[in-house]
């Protein structure tokens, strides 16, 4: 306990991190959406692995990759880890992967030592945190934890699919499946809270604090809440060459103002994030007024109040543009989460690691969110952040250095033997 | 001669402009754009029509349709009548199909009426205009005059085919097609311009003033000069919830910026108008910082100095934005057409006809691109505005009434007559 762990197979964690990385919806990037061709040879190769460490393996309803190392003892209680296998469009490799890939290493490296726990471990691969296809996240994790509503399954994509006829699809499953997951919306798959440990999540940090303080891991006091909706303006499309600038009522131009009130607003209310990634334009021709923009919408902050005021603030100033301007405004909230604190108890006993491994610890808050959000619902949460190349992720040059990876994995099982003593005590 | 022919088949014309409405590559809607299935569908069902009044059909190797009554006399020279066959998405039913369909029911009343005219009339359904697919429009008519570049056949769709391979695919021919049509981007298929009367398109005002003046039809005096391209922001794509505010390079805020200045500039300079009507951002992802947005741009103006004064400031105005914002900003033009003045004397005998039906005729400036711009590099033109109310047009709403229909046939009708009895003399 406490000493550095020598000869630990972060080679083999880099070389799945690489391998999984080139497991793509689209040639030369990596693009892994919820429920995609791509999704089911992820699921089949890291289910592989899981069982090469000894897991037993399962596939849910929603896609869920869920492996399961049992303890022999009466009553035991169960850890979760895990993280999500989706990927936004032309990502890195280890957002993600990294926290499903680093405990299915450690708990293969402990079989090797012969070591075992007291506890039954579950190492989960989220179908869905990034939201790519339904514009809404978690969809995995909330499936997971009983909290997916009758609405996510209606939620459709860019190609009219909705999410319950993606599970339909999925691997050409009969409606079992999806009644499977409708159930999953009304009643959780556990049995109850009590038989948990907790959920510990493993992930980059995706911003430049730990590089700045020249550490490889630190531990997550908080997560930042976050609202995400779509703010859609409707006018009038219009030949563009007939319709004088004076009887417009192009949607593009009252689109454009928001962005750059979203934009003024959040830069004088820092750590307010604000943040339009994508706009549908209808009927979207180079020669036709637009008629009707849809943009998305994530507004994120620490502090929930902060992060409500703010977002009423935007909805009201979206309503005035469109009056300004003939318009009409609607403002439909697809996603809403607290803030999290995570728990005090496992994020003491991370820190212990942290601090046994690289000699001192940092807490961090998370601007990003991360299925432990939805977990801490079920259970409570911790999280072990990896320092990341300038910060960069959700981009190909994301990068952790293997290093870093060997650290982040020593402390893993640091932290799953220290845990097994005090749970044997 | 000059008297309101009665008994017009201006009935036809209104079912052959419904039907051909009805062929459209999506559900519900009309949108029908180059070489898709229904620009297929649309070319047999035109080309039944043109044989039905005893026109010899042929389609081009870019898809245009013509439809040929040639004359019995040596040395005819021909008259060209025509426009456009694709359409924009969710269309009205007359933009450009009017213009294809009034001049072959014209010729099915002279043979009805035993007429014969001593030149050669060809009627020509061109194959693209609007710039839909390619993002550049007069695709056909460019075809026809021998004004198509190379650099125009490699045009991507957003598939990212191209021009080439979509008139590969066409049909299903063989690469001679392709061949054919790069021999058109060289040589123009017309012996010269010797040989050509003129070119007459029929087509709905697209604007207020007709119905304001209370008139069935108009004769176009001008065209406005149009300039399109795409204007590229590029900045860092990175994470919405981790990257701060002060750290971002933001591509669609720098976008937004441009799209106010466009309108502003616009606004202040009628009869300017400048567009963007098309927004392709990527990522693409609520939750992913825009890192790169390619806007449509489409400026007109009647003067053509006018117009280049306004793009070059708006794309010097581009880069102060991308400047101060750390973007970088391309401007790639994909279109420019000066204004263009109609012909004098094919204009003078049209509004011979307009007077000679309705009473009294109008001029006026055309704010829409027209197949006329094209072909009045190859012959003089002359353009016949019909009426539609509430000026609507690239939109499922677009009406022209059956009565001003007939007026306009009535017109043509005379107009071919005057011609004939001038050509004989």
């Amino acid at each position: 306990m406490g000493t550095v762990h020598q000869n630990i197979p972060s080679r083999l964690l880099q070389r799945w991190v690489d391998e999984l990385g080139q497991i793509s919806d689209e040639q030369g990037r990596l693009t892994r959406t919820f429920l995609s061709p791509a999704m089911q040879r992820a699921n089949s190769r890291v289910g592989e692995w899981m069982r090469q460490v000894g897991l037993q393996v399962e596939e849910d309803a929603i896609g869920n990759l869920r492996g399961r190392l049992a303890s022999g003892q009466p009553d035991a209680k169960t850890l979760l880890f895990g993280s999500h296998l989706d990927t936004v469009r032309d990502a890195g490799r280890f957002d993600g992967a990294l926290g499903v890939l680093l405990p299915i290493v450690a708990l293969g490296e402990l079989r090797r030592r012969r070591i075992t726990l007291p506890f039954t471990v579950e190492v989960i691969g989220f179908a869905e945190e990034e939201g790519v296809r339904f514009s809404s996240a978690y969809l995995g994790s909330k499936a997971y934890t009983g909290q997916l509503r009758p609405a996510d399954l209606a939620l459709r994509d860019a190609d009219g699919v909705s999410v319950r006829d993606a599970i339909h699809r999925w691997r050409g499953l009969t409606p079992n499946r999806v009644v499977r997951a409708e159930r999953l919306a009304v009643k959780p798959r556990h049995r109850g809270k009590e038989g948990l440990l907790g959920y510990v999540e493993t992930h980059i940090e995706q911003g430049p604090i730990l590089e700045a303080r020249k550490l490889a891991v630190g531990a997550v006091s908080a997560i930042a809440g976050q609202t995400r909706g779509r703010l859609t303006f409707r006018g009038q499309a219009g030949h563009a060459g007939t319709t004088p600038m004076a009887l417009r009522r192009d949607a593009l131009a009252g689109a454009a103002e928001f962005v750059l009130l979203a934009e003024r607003r959040a830069r004088v209310s820092a750590p307010l994030v604000a943040t339009v990634g994508t706009a549908a334009i209808l009927p979207g021709a180079p020669n036709v007024i637009p008629g009707q923009v849809v943009l998305s919408l994530d507004v994120r902050h620490p502090r929930d109040a902060a992060r409500r005021r703010a977002l009423r603030h935007l909805i009201e100033g979206a309503k005035l543009i469109a009056g300004r301007r003939h318009l009409a405004c609607r403002w439909e909230q697809t996603q809403d989460n607290g803030a999290v604190t995570c728990s005090a108890q496992l994020t003491a006993a991370l820190e212990h690691s942290i601090r046994a491994v690289q000699g001192r610890s940092l807490q961090l808050v998370s601007g990003a969110g991360h299925d432990a959000v939805v977990m801490s619902a079920l259970t409570p949460v911790a999280m072990l952040f990896v320092r990341c190349r300038g910060g960069l992720s959700h981009h190909p040059d994301e990068f952790a250095s293997p290093r870093d990876l060997g650290v982040a994995l020593n402390v893993v099982l640091d932290f799953l033997q220290r845990l097994a003593t005090s749970e044997k005590r």
